[in-house]
């Protein structure tokens, strides 16, 4: 599921949908904030957005793909890596934007697990098109850290690439105790780094 | 939500409910992981239990209720200090628990937490109930370590106590890549370990 290659235009490729489809996303959105997941029908979207029920199911096939679509548009500025100039600007700026994230989207985001319990297909795609491109973003990150050797490449374990998001994800998602500045900085400066810098030749 | 102080007492109680009730609780665990959150009814597991509705009902008011109460009950043994003798091993004990009941429980927990969305009461019950016990469980853990003279007590950060269970609950509930045992282990020993042992005097 995650690859070890970088890809750079994966990640700053625009919105793949066409203007209108942006459109039709944006208000998806909207309407998921406003009333949640439950309470939210492709017809009140086709509605207020003035297209017709048809339109919405040629495209997003089931109000769960929808979603989907919606909360990756939503969630696209994040797919950039952040190009601080240091390791930890970049890994702050990843933190506050996985932070911003889980503040305007949790109630979508348990809902679309939730969807992905149920369906394989929503599963892959949720992989596929966000999960593969966070990964990206990272191991760009941490690539350019190598490069200007800040940190030894034989620090960066695949394996467990995504502390940094999941952890700030679980916050917000699970323990109901949302991660803040502090957290972020915490986690950063307290374990992430340290790890990155550990003395590799003990141990 | 998160005390600092340690309680030993509760972590240490068995089962706050009567022999009935557990079994009760173990039978609505059953069904879960057969039939998953969405089919099962409080009906379904009265009738499998040969116990009235009423009886379900008098102590679990909804189905979100019965759910919670039975998941805690199935993550309970994991609500006990595992004393190793060693951070490393109590910490790669705890990582074993977590991920054993990840893969048990995945499809439950999204659906507790899609619910919690809903519910105000269910929110603070998992925090209470579930969250707060491996929260004192950590915390002892950790506290051993500093008086055997593992870690320096400074090291702990209690705004990020919970980076182990919540990066591993991450990847069995959203990034649906579930923990391997060496998943843990590079967690404890390239993460959380650098982390805790790390040089406090620089920086």
């Amino acid at each position: 599921m995650v690859s070890n290659s970088t890809d750079a235009s994966a990640t700053t490729s625009g919105c793949p949908w066409s203007a209108r489809e942006c459109e039709l996303l944006a208000v998806t959105l909207k309407l998921l904030q406003q009333h949640g997941y439950e309470r939210l029908t492709v017809e009140a979207v086709a509605t207020e957005a003035k297209a017709s029920k048809s339109t919405m199911y040629r495209r997003w096939p089931s109000k769960a793909d929808l979603v989907l679509a919606a909360f990756i548009e939503g969630t696209r500025e994040s797919a950039v890596p952040p190009r601080t100039g240091s390791l930890r600007g970049d890994l702050l700026a990843i933190g506050a934007a996985v932070r911003a994230q889980g503040r305007e989207h949790t109630g979508t985001m348990r809902a679309v697990l939730n969807e992905m319990s149920r369906s394989e297909a929503l599963s892959a795609a949720m992989q596929e098109k966000f999960v593969y491109h966070r990964t990206v973003v990272i191991q760009e990150v941490l690539g350019e850290a190598v490069a200007r050797g800040e940190i030894r490449a034989e620090a960066i374990n695949p394996e467990i690439w995504d502390v940094l998001p999941g952890y700030l994800v679980f916050r917000s998602l699970v323990a109901d105790r949302p991660p803040t500045e502090e957290t972020v900085r915490a986690l950063v400066d307290e374990v992430l780094l340290p790890s990155l810098t550990r003395d590799m030749t003990s141990g």
